[in-house]
């Protein structure tokens, strides 16, 4: 496995506090497809630990190519795989580290 | 330095994009102090690859505890070297792992 990561995908969601165990629930489904398919290289997902949190959920994920990872979600699979988080409202972005 | 995170601060930024080097040198401007403090672990800065990005950039910072993050940033150091960034409208929030 490469440590080149050049594709990196963050989305913020929007949660409910009650629908926590929700949330994470569909998004182990989601993952659990995707980490079958090509070109995935690993997701962190990070739960807020403040209360009044804009966000309560944000999932850094990575990729080897961006190409890969339009394959890998506009898949009818993953339409399935991921049919639980479409109740919750995202903020998606796909990026590259520029600095550290 | 330990391999365990237990604090992350995520930052997502609205920036113009004629914006953007301004914006970089802001950011690498409060990160070159931040990484003098007590408890600072490493920072990764994500630019978006989407033209139409709701958030241009998102950074992705480590601390070993809230306290030391907490006193690191509200220090009048801290906002002289961050005062760069005040334009920019950003939604931070504070997270631990619960996913990979």
């Amino acid at each position: 496995v490469s440590s080149h990561h050049p594709l990196v995908l963050i989305n913020a969601f929007e949660v409910p506090e009650a629908s926590d165990d929700e949330f994470v629930a569909a998004w182990e489904s989601a993952r659990t497809f995707l980490e079958t398919q090509p070109g995935y290289v690993g997701t962190t997902l990070h739960q807020t630990v403040s209360p009044d949190a804009e966000f309560r959920f944000v999932n850094v994920a990575h990729w080897q190519t961006a190409e890969e990872f339009q394959t890998a979600v506009t898949s009818a699979d993953f339409r399935a795989a991921a049919a639980g988080l479409a109740q919750f409202r995202s903020h998606p972005g796909l990026y590259r580290v520029v600095g550290t």
